[in-house]
């Protein structure tokens, strides 16, 4: 890939240029090392142009509707005057044709709409890796003006939760049950969801509508909290009125003030979800290249040779840089973190 | 603390000497850095003698008769000739008197009993690090011989999730509902539950059962897997015998070899969350030493000033040693952890 220079990037950005913005979402998207740098470089430039944008997470399993109901609900903004960008979390899409899309072809009229963008998933990457590259693809859709991103992810659970990290709100597809009840839905996708809808209600208004009211109340007891259920459809007339009618306080008419309270906390944890994840990476690598007589340390442990403590310790101390490397001592083990570290490590439970 | 030898330590935990077994136990409660290698040490040497009691977690909000479940428990398997330890994950536990075991008037009779040990939780640490300590006082109580360790646990959530990471079997007390289901019950807990029993049953026995029947369904719902449920009461003649007739399989009956398989992954597990603990509590330490002006790393980005990307590589940076160091790039970001990274990071999922 050829990299235009930062400047020319952030000008096209700005100015709402659509090629160069494919070309720097391929940037952040890139694993080589001198792209990764170029792409910090261009999202600490365009920082102060993120941000205006309403984000909306859309989940569901295969099947829901998720393509209908972005293309309708697309449209429907698209024609309110508003610029639309449809991302995608779908750690299971690959270059050869992903299932999420892989292709256009799902959303005709919106693929043509010139007020639309549509950007299949990042193709390659763990799950971590994916949702850190869609983030920032939708921090780039926000700096070139457009006004809903709109991110699509399929449902496997821990890929909602991500979502739900970077949305404003999330909302979860769902089909009217034959009955079985939450059955089959992963717990993390009705955790992260902001509101529901039961959808193609079209097919069978009653049914959906018991539905609806069933998932309500078992919303309410998993969680603790009401959690907006409604009914809908993308291919009837005033499909989504309800899901709009909730509008109030939802779909983008949050007050500024909440949201951006969410957002603040989002991109903290945002920064610790690297982090960590580099970290335990690190672990990881250092872990996988312990091997002795070819059994690993991990191995080791699980033989009960070394203990989980030996262990852990052997890797952290091997690790760990700075004033820790002085100290090799179970003080770098849980044992004293303060109160203050554990709130601030799980600002989401 | 006058802490004795490593030979005297093991000498006696192995001759089942109850005050240097409470010494050992004090030792690897200890924050001390000496008493931290000692620990270790006394944790290797009794590692071939660990791993042949019946672990039993049980949890439950206050009020729905832990105590009363441990004394009966306790005294039907010490009458059968087994040796029962009882330790305990309380974080709110303090030295002042803790809620929980604290004091051993709560089980007067088993506290008498000569085949029984009390231990009450560690005072001081976060819920991480109480749990280490509690794990490894157990492994200490299975080098001195005890046939049942039966880990009590306040019903927090987090808890529950970690004491079930170190037991063979959870059991969750609840009381008969008042109608109002799950309402109330943290997540975690349900979660980690292997067992569950409607305690108190003797109160009101169809109620009890009523609570029961739709304990279990709920709990098929949302776990997608059915779950025992009992009903049961610690007063009550019989009060048990319900749930020692879940034994098949269950109570320290389940098969050696599926035993054996979840504890080998339950020490990995332990060894990873040690591992990440201290490199997360590393990082916390380290972002907290960056003040620029009184304005940490976090508050940076929180406000915007600094992109989540570019803050976690500067932690990365700044704390990694080896290879890492030298080529601080995105490399170290999520992007490229492979599947198989992802699948050994979360065997729990």
């Amino acid at each position: 890939m050829k990299v235009p220079p930062l400047d020319t990037l952030v000008a096209g950005i700005r100015a709402g240029d659509r090629p160069l913005l494919a070309r720097a979402i391929t940037l952040v998207e890139s694993e080589r090392q001198d792209h990764g740098e170029l792409a910090a470089q261009l999202l600490t430039t365009l920082q102060p142009y993120v941000g205006k944008a309403y984000r909306l997470g859309v989940s569901g399993t295969p099947g829901v509707g998720k393509s209908s109901f972005i293309e309708r609900f697309g449209m429907m903004r698209v024609a309110a005057g508003r610029k639309v960008a449809v991302l995608a979390i779908d750690p299971s899409s690959r270059v050869s044709g992903g299932s999420i899309l892989g292709d256009k072809t799902r959303m005709q009229q919106l693929a043509k709409s010139p007020g639309a963008y549509i950007r299949p998933s990042p193709t390659s990457g763990t799950l971590g890796g994916v949702a850190r590259k869609t983030r920032e693809a939708m921090l780039l859709c926000e700096a070139a003006g457009f006004d809903d991103v709109i991110v699509e992810t399929v449902g496997v659970g821990q890929s909602e939760t991500l979502v739900a990290d970077m949305v404003d709100d999330t909302l979860l597809l769902l089909l009217a049950s034959a009955g079985d009840g939450l059955q089959g839905i992963k717990r993390g996708i009705l955790e992260a969801a902001d509101m529901v809808m039961i959808h193609k209600a079209d097919l069978d208004s009653l049914r959906a509508q018991r539905s609806a009211r069933e998932l309500a109340s078992a919303l309410r007891l998993m969680r603790g909290e009401a959690v907006p259920v409604v009914t809908g459809s993308s291919v009837a007339e005033g499909g989504l009125e309800a899901l709009v009618a909730l509008g109030d306080g939802r779909l983008g008419e949050a007050s500024a003030a909440s949201r951006e309270a969410r957002r603040r906390a989002q991109e903290v944890r945002w920064m610790w979800r690297l982090i960590e994840d580099g970290l335990v990476q690190a672990a990881r690598r250092h872990v996988a290249g312990i091997a002795d007589d070819g059994e690993s340390l991990e191995a080791a442990v699980e033989t009960g040779q070394v203990t989980a403590r030996r262990a852990a310790e052997q890797v952290l101390m091997a690790l760990l840089t700075g004033p820790s490397t002085n100290q090799p001592s179970t003080n770098q083990l849980p044992t004293n973190k303060t109160k203050k570290d554990d709130e601030r490590k799980s600002p989401d439970e």
